[in-house]
């Protein structure tokens, strides 16, 4: 059972929008046991739709589509598919009364434009997009089903956790035959070549229907164990056990979930809290630890103190520190780290301070040099890190680095 | 002339990564004009690479792939690549040299995993990519191109920038032949259908080679124009001002660049200064502000309020207003504004607090209601907005209405 996604739009092909969607769709296929082949980007073009749709049903069981579905005039999906299929567009009764409930207190929306949203192809059935007017398309083609959705990223995963999994499922029994199991774990703190030769007799050793992949982010390596198969599926648990034990010194985590997880995840069960004191990260860290659903139980607040006299006057830096050391030194990242900490009143806190270039570096403190200080009711530790040269590079890898030193300072 | 990118990883096709790359390469070839017709997503794979490459060879004149490129198992491109245009590999000098350079401070990384780097296809021409191991190949087939680039999306966007843009500037005399210009304006307050309704005459009226696309996103409407060829190019500016007179009403800013950059602009000839206090933003308005080099000549800090107790303590909201009115409230955020602004001791401040979801909302205030306050030397004024359902889109669509909210207390 194999997949293909075809994302239309003219906004992918000029850079203007980064696609997002498929990997979402990406992961909800694979958690089905449904790998998907390819991921096409074209342009809101007729030929170019046509052909990507013969191409893909000539391989794929089922297609999915994204975008071209609103109702202006650059969007022109619909009217496409109304050819490839051979039918036309006809009045949705449902889909009416489903987009003039949506937009009862929006008179301003229900004009002429949004009434083409309920015009539907007569072949297509139609499911509901809960929270916004284009429909949600499924054409038949024998065996084979294309799926087509909005290509706004919250109707697309809306649709596709409500309405395209579970329909996939329901219909097509053949999902369950084949089975596919990710595990993953991440490490840090050893070069992507010394660890390729750490696992390399591992690795030679691996079922054949078991892969290992590396996927370096931000300063931490993801190691992936992929088994394709029912046999290599019941092997996974101890191939994924023996990878543990070979990189256990640079372990961080046994899954996938954001590192911010992790350290929520222990905060919260240990009815602690934290706050964060940024200047090189900016409130990113802050924004890594409140992005997720019920944050308020462990996350207090943050300071981003990126002027002098901010880390001074509100997180009680000693302007002598920062005289005498400058502001990215150890010194100061331990006092704002414990002046956050007072000032939150709360039981953990980590600060950054660092230089996230382009300008700024000197020969003693160059461009990615960033210091990081974690707060805990048994003292305040920093480090020193460099971090490279590109600014967002330094202060994503920060981050990732200040809730890695985190997590082990909770853990233990 | 036109080109085609292959981005190469299974982490693409199981979801564990969004592919940034193409966006990024797809601007730098519209900037020199040269028209990207799809993208191809597909997994390390002999066959699917050398199926990919067939076929984007028989339609583009440039190709480009990234990824697959490291020195671990997993990545299998470059000897593909040999068989594809029946080479071998050879040791290159230069690159060897490059990369001892490179790592000449870290002997654990040159390790014989790196040294199969510097092992390079005989009839690739390489170019240096100077922050990273590995190289960038260029193959010629005929009149076509065929580059090479590291996944790693820094490394990739210094080679793009710094390597293959002008390496295709040099070589291909035909790239000016065609041009491309867009031009975008930003539009914010009106319905994309009812835009579409305002614009109909507009785009029905347009030159043939002139196209209108709408790109919604975080309840900013992106209009764009685009030209092509020579003779709609000299029409484009006669449009474009056309176009803002039109939505004049809703316009924000006459070009693509992100509203946060505007506001630093424009704080910065004034020689101004910003702070902000976020609750449900959580740092990610602090780090909009600051995430582009020199902001600190206008951004001094953040408070992130995420607890109440922070927003009285720190702040200075008083308890009765929290306790009277709640924290999402006109009273509240303009106070908290009110207290950054002390606190930092800048010219403008911005607070926003809302209820981002998934719980906490009422009937009164429901998930997405967002009060957001601009400080500013003259007063404090606040606004209450309903920016849907979905967390991440509720706090990055706060921050982009706390941005456009800004930028006009800041104009006038």
């Amino acid at each position: 059972m194999c997949a293909e996604i075809i994302t239309i739009g003219d906004e992918l092909l000029i850079g203007q929008v980064v696609d997002t969607n498929s990997a979402f769709m990406a992961e909800r296929l694979n958690e089905c046991g449904i790998v998907l082949e390819r991921i096409v980007s074209i342009h809101d073009d007729r030929r170019q739709i046509i052909e990507a749709l013969d191409d893909a049903f000539s391989h794929a069981d089922i297609v999915i589509t994204t975008g071209g579905l609103g109702p202006t005039k650059d969007d022109i999906t619909k009217q496409v598919l109304c050819d490839y299929f051979e039918t036309h567009l006809i009045e949705d009764a449902r889909v009416r009364a489903h987009i003039e409930h949506l937009y009862k207190d929006r008179p301003d929306v229900l004009n002429r434009m949004t009434a083409t949203q309920w015009q539907v192809p007569e072949a297509a059935e139609i499911l509901e997009n809960r929270v916004g007017s284009a429909p949600l398309m499924v054409f038949r083609r024998g065996e084979k089903y294309l799926f087509c959705l909005p290509g706004v990223p919250y109707e697309m995963e809306i649709a596709m956790t409500e309405q395209i999994m579970p329909y996939i499922s329901r219909q097509l029994s053949a999902v369950s035959n084949q089975t596919i199991i990710h595990r993953t774990l991440q490490v840090c703190g050893i070069p992507e070549s010394s660890l390729a030769i750490l696992l390399e007799n591992f690795e030679n050793n691996l079922p054949q229907d078991i892969h290992l992949a590396y996927l370096p982010k931000d300063g931490i390596i993801r190691l992936r164990l992929s088994a394709y198969g029912k046999e290599a599926t019941q092997q996974i648990d101890t191939m994924f056990d023996r990878l543990q034990f070979i990189v256990h010194d640079y372990l961080i985590v046994t899954d996938d979930r954001p590192i911010e997880v992790h350290v929520g995840e222990v905060l919260r069960a240990h009815h602690a809290t934290i706050a964060t004191a940024e200047s090189c990260t900016g409130g990113k860290l802050a924004s890594l630890l409140n992005r997720h659903a019920g944050s308020s139980a462990f996350y207090m607040g943050s300071v981003v103190a990126y002027d002098n006299r901010v880390k001074h006057e509100v997180l009680g830096v000693r302007e002598d520190s920062l005289r005498q050391y400058g502001a990215v030194s150890e010194a100061v990242v331990c006092e704002m780290a414990d002046g956050v900490r007072r000032l939150m009143k709360t039981d953990f806190a980590i600060a950054t301070s660092g230089i996230a270039g382009p300008d700024g570096g000197s020969a003693e403190k160059p461009v990615g040099t960033v210091w990081i200080a974690w707060a805990t009711p048994n003292g305040t530790t920093a480090e020193c890190f460099h971090l490279g040269r590109l600014r967002s590079q330094v202060t994503d890898r920060a981050c990732q680095r200040a809730l890695i030193g985190m997590l082990k300072r909770i853990k233990y």
